[in-house]
């Protein structure tokens, strides 16, 4: 397990999920004990306000108070890698404002998903907008490049041109769109940049070939699992710790998949309120929760009780 | 031209420009004095706050801002349709609420559209969510099918679920997916419910198809010769009025619309600071500026000194 008190730059990373309460409000008590809770199993850091955390449901207000529930709630901001990019250029630099001040490790940053295609040059001087009006050293961003959601791809040409005139800032990228290749090209063209998968099938792979870690919605349940590959991913019985993980994610991901998330840690914690999810996502009907209970019984994953 | 006191139902409508200071906030006075113009031009209505104003590069509380802003400058209300959607319910609201605040006759709402794919029952649900936390008769919705960025489609089973429970809200869409079956289909499957092209192409198909008007980003520069065909879409000439329209509209497609349209606005008006944009949106190259104004002069339009 990492030492708290220093930015997190590799590891198992949950994307974290919010719990909402009933009036579709955070439920911050709720949210400041899973986040504790997470790292408890052995996740190095928690992405909090990312896609499986619903935070673009979310307005900037919401978002910055659950940035300042995370500090008052004691958990450390070298821990955390809070989601901050917007369409809109001033809800992106609020964010992340708030994200430094807290001392996070970083902040994961969507592109300006609204217009479509947009250039490089384009998507060059939005982030360089960003990076200017907040004007702090500490700023450490990692890009996300997760197109299925945003439509909006992060390419080599984008990546090339931030770190050359932002080498200290755009640390590194999280890259959700599951193509292996392109997590290996990234670690070859660019030496020092941290690459993140967004699937937990590439843990292994990817730290074997010189990757950050793993940034998932699954250690949002299987955090102690890809903790254990973390921790021994060189040693003899690693495929088989990974084994594991993949078994989780390949169950949780036949259905949808915060959904999924939010059922299992209903039954863990005995909270029902833990499965609402704000529209316009679905929630999971009684049988196709069962479904998923029984499926994950079925490759031995069992859920400690939760916070 | 129509009664400015009765809320626009149908006409020629303008997505109108959002123009920008050098900070990159919003130029309200040049913004109102582009309304004004625009009705002098025979709009009969101002979708202002969509995808053409680069509405979702503006923060909520800049959205708000310029509702005011057209409120206090005279703006007749019956005339606005602002955009109004976001992806998260609290910032649709807050928008909403505005609109119906202003006295406004409709709002135009986009789906929230960060998850996707998403069911007609979730975005059943954040529609349904955002109306009755809104709570108010005046509220009209026009609904924004507007897939190429949005990314989130509103289907026939979507419209037919809202009009069922929403008859008297939900009484329009702006369609800009380019495909005129599906706005006729609209038009036949759903009596009374107010179908705009978001293409000037479909002007005159649509109004001889029963079809409500248009919200185009040409009609920031071409409203006038818009508003000739709605005036006399029944008329011998009314084919020949279109093409004009037309002509313009296929001229500036062929360059970054918004871009293009700034740069014809800058010209009118002789004031450089309409060129900008809010990035991640491109500048024109010189020579780009260059080959459009000539392209347009190519088809016979000139614009009359604006405001």
């Amino acid at each position: 397990m990492a030492d708290r008190r220093t930015p997190v730059e590799r590891g198992v990373l949950a994307a974290v999920l919010t719990p909402i309460k009933v009036d579709l409000s955070p439920d911050f008590t709720e949210w400041v004990a899973h986040c504790k809770w997470l790292l408890d199993q052995g996740c190095d850091g928690l992405a909090v306000l990312g896609t499986t955390s619903e935070a673009n449901s979310f307005s900037v207000d919401e978002r910055l108070a659950l940035m300042d529930a995370a500090a008052e709630g004691g958990i450390p901001g070298a821990t955390l890698i809070p989601g901050t990019g917007c369409c809109a250029i001033p809800d992106t630099v609020a964010l992340t404002r708030k994200a430094v001040e807290i001392g996070a490790a970083g902040v994961l940053m969507l592109p300006p998903f609204y217009y479509k295609p947009v250039s490089d040059d384009g998507l060059f001087a939005a982030y360089s907008e960003v990076i200017q009006r907040i004007g702090d050293g500490r700023l450490k961003i990692y890009l996300y490049h997760i197109p299925q959601n945003s439509g909006v791809p992060i390419t080599f040409r984008l990546i090339e041109k931030l770190r050359r005139v932002y080498p200290d800032t755009v640390v590194g990228i999280k890259d959700s769109a599951g193509d292996f290749a392109n997590m290996e090209g990234m670690i070859r063209e660019f030496p020092g940049f941290r690459v993140f998968s967004g699937s937990d099938e590439f843990l292994l792979p990817i730290l074997r070939a010189g990757g950050a870690g793993t940034i998932t919605a699954c250690n949002n349940i299987a955090g102690d699992l890809s903790a254990r590959v973390f921790a021994n991913w060189g040693g003899a019985d690693a495929d088989a710790c990974h084994k594991n993980v993949v078994d989780v994610r390949r169950t949780v991901t036949r259905f949808p998949l915060i959904a999924a998330l939010k059922e299992v840690m209903a039954r863990a914690t005995g909270r029902d309120g833990w499965r609402r999810q704000r529209p316009p996502l679905d929630p999971m009907s009684a049988e196709q929760a069962a479904r998923l209970m029984a499926e994950l019984e079925g490759v031995g994953f069992s859920l400690k009780q939760a916070a």
